[in-house]
């Protein structure tokens, strides 16, 4: 099929999908899970296909890689995503206008929803998931890295579709993995409502660039922590630690330090100490340089860039306005926070910074859809139109204003 | 100054805006209106430049032109802005997560606001206000032939903001009106959060095409009314006439009568002599020709097609799921109406119906922000990201999430 017969069949699908009981859903997204452990053997063999010809390196290959705790994986996150409620028909309030409508505001789905990512595969039964629960039909793009992996992955949903008496063309996924086609994906305006792009940061600035469809950004984070001169620094080190180390690799880690004078003496040497077992690379501007003598200089080019990395770049700030300033002007508006007891200053912090998430004393690594209790993630906002933030269920629905009257003209 | 001038300005601007009170929004909002009464005669000056050298016809020249009781028009719409609720600042719900975090929601204007339309001037002053209300900076670039006008206005808004020691880059017009300065400002991505267009069809579906900043789509309405076998006829008949001859070169006007078979014999030769007196075109297929053998065959380009004229095109169905599925095909997701007394016709044509407002029994005329009691009306969104139907001061904010702990971390 090319892409517009695809379109035309998820826009039939998504009709069908947005009328479906909550528990015809659930119980389709269970029969995935069984049909993912069954087929367990037909899939590692694509996944090792994929592997045997995928020319990337480590961490990629990593990422491609299938094994039995990934399907099971990939199989408990189908129930629960099963488990989560269903926001599809609720009435976000509504309203009696002066002529007497009454106006309500309904939850729908978005429609047909484009999903544009990079080379893992259980992208694809996630994200997935996660828009057959909110009612709406999906076109896949995978990396062609995955293709073997992701063509057997929704063979396999789609035949549980079938069984089930339900479109296949819910789940479908483009098997002409070319620029082209990616391109001519990205600008399926006459069928797609949304587009989605999950990966790095320059595939998702090119498909921002490249898109006539609706994008909802995800992802890049450039995300800081502030050190006032009253932090409580022994929570401070605890926080960086947490947020620089437990995983580096995500959008959510922390990449920069913003560290106020009055306590940059006492608490570098600190937290350098500290980040010493696990081998972070500490780049620092001139202040921090004279009191970490050993640290690389940190250039322009640092303060805007998204690391993914064991590497922390430190600058030293006057005060709370300056390190805001600094903040506002290089960040990604992903996630930002300031270790502090001044009560004024925490107030400043959250209100001044422009970010979908800010925080006071906890760790930036918390912006996500399962640690905010959402339950689900299908990617993390940075864009300020339609979502901001962690993404769950209720993010990738739309409302609809049902009015009802008694004969009503304008007058 | 060149665009990227104005963007680092509009930022700067836009982070003051924030953090204003309402009441000084307020203030500002009032003492426009009183400056535009004022400066009244300068304003007629440069618009009567603009009327003098525009190479457009009427109804595009009256659009253009400005007088004593459109100036104060605008003056009152200040005002009505200023009396508005303001939700900056308000907190959209909160919870506290597993790890003790306590997460509120805070609602944020979006930050910088570009919007892009055709030759009216009021809606320099419209959106300014709007923007403005919002906490939102706004870069205004309106078309070529009311330069003058859109200029003069412009001066009048920014010399109040300087007047009460506001920064002028909180509205700002760019006054090269060449294409590629345009297409510049529809890719200024470092500095737009938003780019909203207004103006007709062809153009927004351009400015869709080019921008690389999110883009809120507004207003193409091709907006049928179905006429069921159950309905009231007189109703039907006094909703019709107020939906195609009210206003009908605006997005919200009725374009197609979609009737039952049933009733269309009946039916049909009341619409017609009701339409008479107002001059509407009818077109239809081929069973309506039948019933009004004088009317023009409706081709396929028909269906699709917005007229914004005294035209109304005919179909008859043999059923409400022809009607539903006619409708989901050809309209452009704005206003769709059905006038039945079936109740179980009622739900399922605004449960199937995919639009941003669905009306039982009333006029589609209703779509406006006014007539929602929204107060104001940037547009009304045919998208189904963000804002879906009339967008009020509401839909030009978005949220923050603020999270406030004692030092967690994630385990």
């Amino acid at each position: 099929m090319n892409l517009n017969e695809m379109g035309v069949a998820a826009k039939r699908a998504a009709f069908t999908l947005g009328q479906l009981a909550t528990s015809r859903k659930d119980q389709a997204l269970n029969a995935m899970a069984d049909a993912l452990l069954v087929n367990q053997t037909q899939l590692l063999r694509a996944n090792t296909q994929d592997m045997a010809t995928a020319k990337v390196k480590q961490p990629m290959l990593d990422r491609l890689k299938l094994d039995e705790d990934r399907i099971q994986a990939m199989a408990t996150g189908l129930r629960q995503v099963a488990n989560l409620p269903d926001s599809i028909g609720n009435i976000d309030g509504g309203f009696t206008n002066e002529a007497g409508l009454v106006i309500s505001k309904q939850r729908v789905p978005l429609g047909v929803i484009g999903m544009i990512y990079e080379a893992r595969p259980n992208v694809t039964v996630d994200a997935a998931a996660l828009c057959f629960k909110s009612g709406n039909a999906v076109i896949l793009r995978g990396g062609k890295e995955a293709i073997r992996s992701n063509q057997a992955l929704t063979k396999i949903l789609q035949n549980v579709l079938k069984a089930q008496g339900l479109p296949e063309a819910a789940i479908q996924l483009v098997s002409d993995t070319s620029h082209e086609t990616a391109r001519a994906l990205m600008q399926l305006n006459d069928y797609l409502d949304v587009l989605i792009p999950r990966g790095s940061g320059p595939f998702i600035k090119m498909v921002v660039q490249t898109a006539t469809v609706p994008v909802i950004e995800t992802g890049a984070g450039n995300c800081h922590i502030y050190v006032d001169e009253s932090a409580d620094l022994a929570m401070a080190v605890g926080i960086i630690v947490n947020a620089k180390t437990q995983r580096p690799s995500v959008c959510n880690a922390m990449e920069k330090l913003i560290i106020n004078e009055k306590v940059a003496k006492s608490f570098l040497p600190a937290i350098a100490k500290a980040l010493q077992p696990y081998q972070v690379e500490l780049r620092g501007d001139s202040t921090a340089q004279k009191i970490l003598p050993l640290i690389t200089p940190a250039t322009e080019a640092d303060w805007g860039m998204e690391y993914n990395d064991y590497i922390l770049a430190i600058k030293v700030v006057p005060d709370l306005a300056s390190a805001i300033s600094h903040i506002n002007h290089y960040n990604t508006q992903h996630s930002e926070a300031i270790i502090t007891n001044n009560y004024q200053h925490s107030v400043q912090f959250t209100q001044q910074i422009d970010a979908a998430v800010v925080y006071v004393n906890a760790s930036t690594r918390f912006t996500d859809g399962f640690e905010f209790g959402f339950g689900a993630e299908i990617g993390i906002s940075t864009q300020k139109l339609h979502a901001r933030g962690p993404m769950g269920l209720r993010e990738l629905t739309t409302t609809k204003y049902v009015v009802l009257g008694t004969g009503q003209i304008r007058e």
